[in-house]
C-alpha cells in the first residue's frame, strides 16, 4: 500500500512566507517517519496512513496559532494502484479495519473521543472518495453516519461535509473517516480544506 | 445530472477580504445560469458543467490580476447519485461524450487549442476521480494521455497532475478532463488547486 498527502498552507497575510517557514518546523518530529518533498504548489508527505492527520494537525495549529486567517488544503490518498507499495507506508498502529460498517463506526467514535484537545477552533470541509468499488455510496453513507455522531459535525453541503470544533477532534474525525471507510486495501482519496481565524466564521 | 463546485479563493495578502470582494464581481455574467451560495469556507456554484471552469477562470484571473499570490481551490463534481437532478445543470453546449477514449482525447485537444488566452500565467494541480466504476484507472490513464499532449502539461506528481501555462488553456484543459473522462452520466469528482504569482514558482 502507498499512502500520503499533497498539503498546502495558505496564510491570508502579507507575511505568508514567514508564517509558512515557521509552521513547517512543526513537521520536524514526523521527518523520521515521512518522505517530505516541497514545490511551489504543495508539500508531499509519504508515510504511515495513521500519522498523516496528526502531522497536518500540528502543521496547521502551528500556522494559525498567532491569529492570521489560515487555510490548509490537502489531497490525501491511500491504496492508489498507480503507485508502488512502500514500506514507509506501514501503519504504526496495528489495526484491523476489515470489519462490518457498524463496528467500524463504533471504533471511529471511540478514537475521536480519545483525541487530545489543541486549543484551536477550526472549520473543516472534506469529501471522501472510495474508488474502484461498486459500493462506493454505501461506504460514503456509513462514513456520514459516523460523522453525524462525531461531536464535530457541522452540516452536509453539496459535494462535501463540514466539521467544526477544536482541531484535535476535528483532525481525529478526518483521520478516522480516511482510515476506516472504503475497502481496507482499496483506493481511497480525501479532498480537505481546514480554516482557522476566518473573519466570516459563524 | 447534478453538477457544480465548491470554490475557495485564497489571496496571500492582509487585504484578502477586499481582493475577494472585488474578484467575485467577475462571476456576475454567470449569475443568470448558476445558483451561487457562500459561507465561511467556500462558494457553491451549481449550474451547467461546461460553464464551471470558465466561471472559475474569470474569478481567478480577476483576483490575481493585481499581483498578489493567490490560490483557487475547488471541489468539482458531476453525476453524484446523492444529489437530485436539476435542470439548471443542463450543458449549454450540445455535446456527446459517449465515445471511445481516442476520440475523446482528440476532441479534448481541439478544445484546448481553441481556448482564449487570458494573459495570466498559472500553475495548477488536480486529481480526477471517476467514481463507482470498475475501470476508473483506464479513464485516469486516458485522461493523462490527453494531458501530456495538452501543451500545458508540467509533470505527474504523487496523487495528482500539474499543469502550467496561460490561464486560458490551463482552465480549458481542466474542463476537458472533467467533462470527457469517466462515464458520461457517471459520478466524477475533481480536486483542484490553481496558483498565480507565487514567489517560489519555477
Amino acid at each position: 500500500m502507498f499512502s500520503g498527502a499533497q498539503v498546502s498552507l495558505y496564510p491570508m497575510s502579507d507575511d505568508f512566507v514567514g508564517i509558512i517557514l515557521e509552521a513547517i518546523k512543526a513537521l520536524d518530529p514526523y521527518r523520521p517517519t515521512f518522505r517530505i518533498e516541497t514545490d511551489d504548489i504543495s508539500t508531499l508527505l509519504v508515510g504511515p496512513p495513521d500519522q498523516l492527520f496528526p502531522a497536518m494537525r500540528d502543521l496547521f495549529v502551528s500556522a494559525s496559532r498567532h491569529g492570521p486567517h489560515c487555510v490548509l488544503a490537502a489531497t490525501v490518498s491511500r491504496g492508489c494502484p498507480g503507485e508502488p507499495d512502500d514500506p514507509i507506508c506501514t501503519p504504526i498502529a496495528d489495526v484491523n479495519f476489515d470489519k462490518p460498517l457498524p463496528e467500524r463506526i463504533a471504533a471511529a467514535l471511540g478514537a475521536v473521543e480519545a483525541a487530545p484537545r489543541m486549543g484551536q477552533s477550526v472549520a473543516a470541509q472534506f469529501s471522501l472518495y472510495p474508488l474502484g468499488s461498486g459500493h462506493h455510496m454505501d461506504e460514503i453513507y456509513g462514513c456520514i453516519e459516523f460523522l453525524k455522531h462525531s461531536g464535530v459535525f457541522d452540516k452536509s453541503k453539496n459535494f462535501c461535509t463540514k466539521l467544526r470544533g477544536d482541531a484535535g477532534p476535528v483532525f481525529a474525525t478526518l483521520s478516522e473517516a480516511f482510515l476506516r471507510f472504503g475497502a481496507p486495501q482499496g483506493h481511497v482519496a480525501l479532498d480537505l480544506k481546514v480554516s482557522a481565524n476566518s473573519p466570516t466564521a459563524v
